[in-house]
C-alpha cells in the first residue's frame, strides 16, 4: 500500500494525528467532494430531479456493497446507521413471550438495550453465551443454548467497540446454519478493518456504518439480508413506500430485494459519499487493509505497553484495531482531553458503553485508541511519548 | 417578503422554474454552505471531535425547532425523515389484538402501509374516517368513532401530498385531547408552507421532514413529543444508547426528554443544514411564508383552470401549496417530462401514492404542482404556457 498516496488523499493527516478511526475516521477527499458536489446540484437543479439523473450511480451503492460483501445488489439495503440497521433488521421477528434471543457478553451496548426493550415489551429472554477463559465467545457453548432453547434469533458484534477482540463469527455462523436458526451479526466495527465475506459467515442479517473504519461520511450505512431471509418473505414492521407498494385498501405487497429494509427517503448525498468510500476501499484491497492494520495495531500495542502506568485492557486470540487501555494515575478523560489540545484523537469509554465487560474486568472505562491503515509508526511514536509524558 | 432577496440567496432559482417544493424544494445557499463547512471540518478534524467542538450550534438545532412549533426544546427529537420520526413515534404504542387505530382517507401512504403492517403483525383494526362532502374529514365523524372504538391511536396527515386539501387538524385535536386518545399528526407536506403550533394543535406526535416546504437538506425531519406521552414513559420500540443509559445486565433508564426517539448516530452535517433552514424560516416570518403562499398557489390555480384539457383535482375549503391536476389529453407523465426539458420542474403521482383518493376520484394519478413562496408571478405565466402548448 502506498501510504504516502493515501494521505495525501486524506487531508486531515495534514492537520491531526488521528486515532479514533472507531469513532470516526478521517475521510477521504474524494468522499466529501462527493457528497458537497451532489448537495450542490441538488440546490441548483432540485433534490428529486438531480436523484432521477444520477440513478446509475446511487444504484452502484448496492453494487459496490455486494461486491464488498460477496453478495448480490439485490441483498443490499441503505441504512442511515448500523443500529438503524439493525433495528429494521431484527423488526422482522414476531417476537412473543418465551422467545429466546442468544447473544454474547460483549454484543454492543445499543443492541444490548433493544434486547431490554424487546423482553420489556414482548416478554423475550435474554440468553448471554459465556466466553472462553481467552476471552472470545465460546461457539461450543453457543451450540449447546441453540439446543436447548431453539432462539429465534443469534445475535453477536464481531468486533467489540471497547476491547479489542474479534469473535468467531464464521464459526457461529455454521453452527446458526446447519441448526437454521437466523443469526444477525453487528459489523460495525470491523468493516473496513478485517475482510467481510458474507458467504462463510453464513448470516441472515449483517450491519455496519460507513464513518467508522469505512471512513464514509455520517448518516450512512449497509444492512445485508441473506435470500433466506428475503425469500421467507421477512419484511420490517415499520416498512413504507419504499418497500412495498399499496396495492388495495386493506393490503400491500412487498417488494423482492433487500431495499424492502429501507425508508423511501434518505439522503442520496450521503449515499453517494458513500459509495465512494466502499469504492475506495475496494481499490486498496480488502485484504491488503488487513494486513497492513495487523502491523499498525501491533505496533501501537507493542508502544503503548511499555508505557508506566498503562495497562492493555484487551483480551482474545486474534486483535482488532481498537485498543483498550487504562492509566493507573490518570482519569482517562482527562488524558484524552489533553492529548487533543496536542493535535492528537483518541476516544474514551464510560462504562456504560460495555457494561459487562467493564464489569468483568472490574474497570470504569478505558482509553480507546483506534489506529488505521493511514496512521504512520511516527504518529505512534508521538502517540505513545505523549501519553507517556501526561502520565508520570 | 423581499422575493428579490430571497431568490439571490437560492441559486438554482437562477437555472430552473421549480414547481416540485412538495418533493424537494430549493435550498437557500447558507443550508448548503453550512452542511458542506461542517463536513469540510469533519474530514480535518474527525466527526467526534467537531461534534464536541460545535455542540452548541447542534443543540441549537432543538430550540429552533421548539421555536417554530411552540413547545419547549425537550420535546424534539432529531429524525432522518418524516417516516421515520411516525414510526419511532408510534413503535413506542404497545398494540395488541383488537387495538384500534383512527385515521383517515387521505393519511399518507407510507403510514397507511405501516398500520397495514400493525394489523399482519398484531391485529390492529384499521378505521378511516369519512369526508365531508368539501373533502376533508369530518371531526364529528372522529368523535363518534372514538366513542364507539376508543382508539389506541388517531393519526392525520395535515397536507395530503397528493391532493391540495388542509385537514381540520385544531378541531380533531380538541377532540382527541378531552377524550384523552394518542394523536399524531404527520405535519411533512405542511410545515414551511402553514404555520404550526403543537399548543393549538393538541397533538402527542407531530413528525415533518426538512427537505420539503422547510427548505432543509435530504435526509433530516423533526419529531415533536408531547410531555404527556414523555411523563407517561413512552419510549420507541427500538430506544438505544442514546434513549436510555444501560444501567445493569437487565435495566436501562430511558432519559426525560424526546431525543430517547433518537438514535445515537446521526450525521451533524444535516442537522446542521437543518437548524439553519428552520432559523431562515423563522426569519422570514411563519405568517408572513403562509400570505405569501395562500397568493401564488391561488394564482397558480387560476392559471392553470384556464387551460383547455387540464382540470384541477384539489377538494377542500382551505387550498394548500399542492395542486393537483389531471390531462384530458396526454399522460401525466410525458407533461412532466416535456416540462423537465424546458427547465420546468414539476411532480407527478401515481395511483399508489394516494391509492384510496385517487380510487374516489376515479383517476390513475395526477400532475403535482407545487409552488413555494420564491416562485414568480412570471415563472407561473410560462408554466402555464408551458403546459398549454404541450397539451394541445
Amino acid at each position: 500500500m502506498n501510504i504516502d498516496a493515501i494521505r495525501n488523499d486524506t487531508p486531515g493527516t495534514r492537520l491531526i494525528k488521528h486515532f479514533n478511526n472507531a469513532g470516526c475516521s478521517l475521510h477521504p477527499k474524494p468522499v466529501i467532494d462527493a457528497v458537497t458536489q451532489f448537495l450542490e446540484e441538488e440546490s441548483m437543479l432540485g433534490g428529486y430531479e438531480i436523484a432521477a439523473l444520477r440513478e446509475k450511480e446511487i444504484l452502484d451503492f448496492y453494487v459496490a456493497a455486494a461486491e464488498m460483501l460477496n453478495c448480490k445488489s439485490t441483498n443490499i439495503a441503505f441504512v442511515n446507521s448500523a443500529t438503524d440497521g439493525f433495528a429494521k433488521a431484527i423488526s422482522s421477528i414476531h417476537f412473543k413471550q418465551g422467545d429466546v434471543i442468544l447473544t454474547t457478553l460483549n454484543d454492543y451496548a445499543s443492541n444490548q438495550i433493544q434486547f431490554l426493550s424487546l423482553k420489556k415489551r414482548f416478554g423475550v429472554n435474554i440468553l448471554r453465551a459465556e466466553n472462553k477463559t481467552s476471552g472470545e465467545v465460546d461457539p461450543d457453548v453457543i451450540l449447546q443454548l441453540i439446543k436447548k432453547h431453539r432462539p429465534v434469533l443469534v445475535s453477536v458484534t464481531h468486533v467489540p467497540n471497547n476491547t479489542g477482540m474479534i469473535q468467531p463469527i464464521n464459526a457461529i455462523g455454521e453452527i446458526c446454519a446447519a441448526e437454521d436458526i437466523l443469526y444477525a451479526v453487528d459489523a460495525c466495527q470491523s468493516a473496513g478493518q478485517i475482510p467481510l465475506d458474507v458467504q462463510q459467515i453464513k448470516c441472515d442479517f449483517l450491519t455496519f456504518t460507513m464513518r467508522k473504519f469505512m471512513r464514509g461520511p455520517r448518516g450512512s450505512g449497509v444492512l445485508y439480508v441473506s435470500d433466506k431471509m428475503l425469500n421467507r418473505n421477512m419484511e420490517p414492521l415499520f416498512i413504507d413506500m419504499r418497500g412495498a407498494d399499496w396495492v388495495s385498501e386493506n393490503n400491500y405487497q412487498q417488494i423482492a430485494d433487500a431495499t424492502r429494509f429501507e425508508f423511501i427517503e434518505q439522503s442520496y448525498a450521503v449515499l453517494i459519499g458513500a459509495t465512494v468510500a466502499i469504492r475506495y476501499y475496494l481499490n486498496l484491497g480488502q485484504e491488503n487493509v488487513y494486513t497492513r492494520n495487523k502491523e499498525i495495531s501491533a505496533y501501537t500495542r507493542l508502544k503503548l505497553s511499555s508505557i508506566p502506568g498503562i495497562q492493555l485492557m484487551d483480551q482474545g486470540i486474534q486483535l482488532s484495531n481498537i485498543i483498550s487501555a487504562i492509566s493507573a494515575k490518570k482519569n482517562i478523560f482527562e488524558i484524552k482531553a489533553a492529548l487533543n489540545r496536542l493535535g492528537i484523537n483518541i476516544g474514551a469509554a464510560q462504562k456504560k458503553f460495555a457494561l459487562l465487560d467493564f464489569e468483568q474486568k472490574h474497570i470504569e472505562g478505558t482509553l480507546r485508541i483506534s489506529p488505521h491503515y493511514y496512521n504512520t509508526q511516527e504518529e505512534i511514536d508521538i502517540l505513545a511519548d505523549s501519553i507517556h509524558s501526561l502520565n508520570p
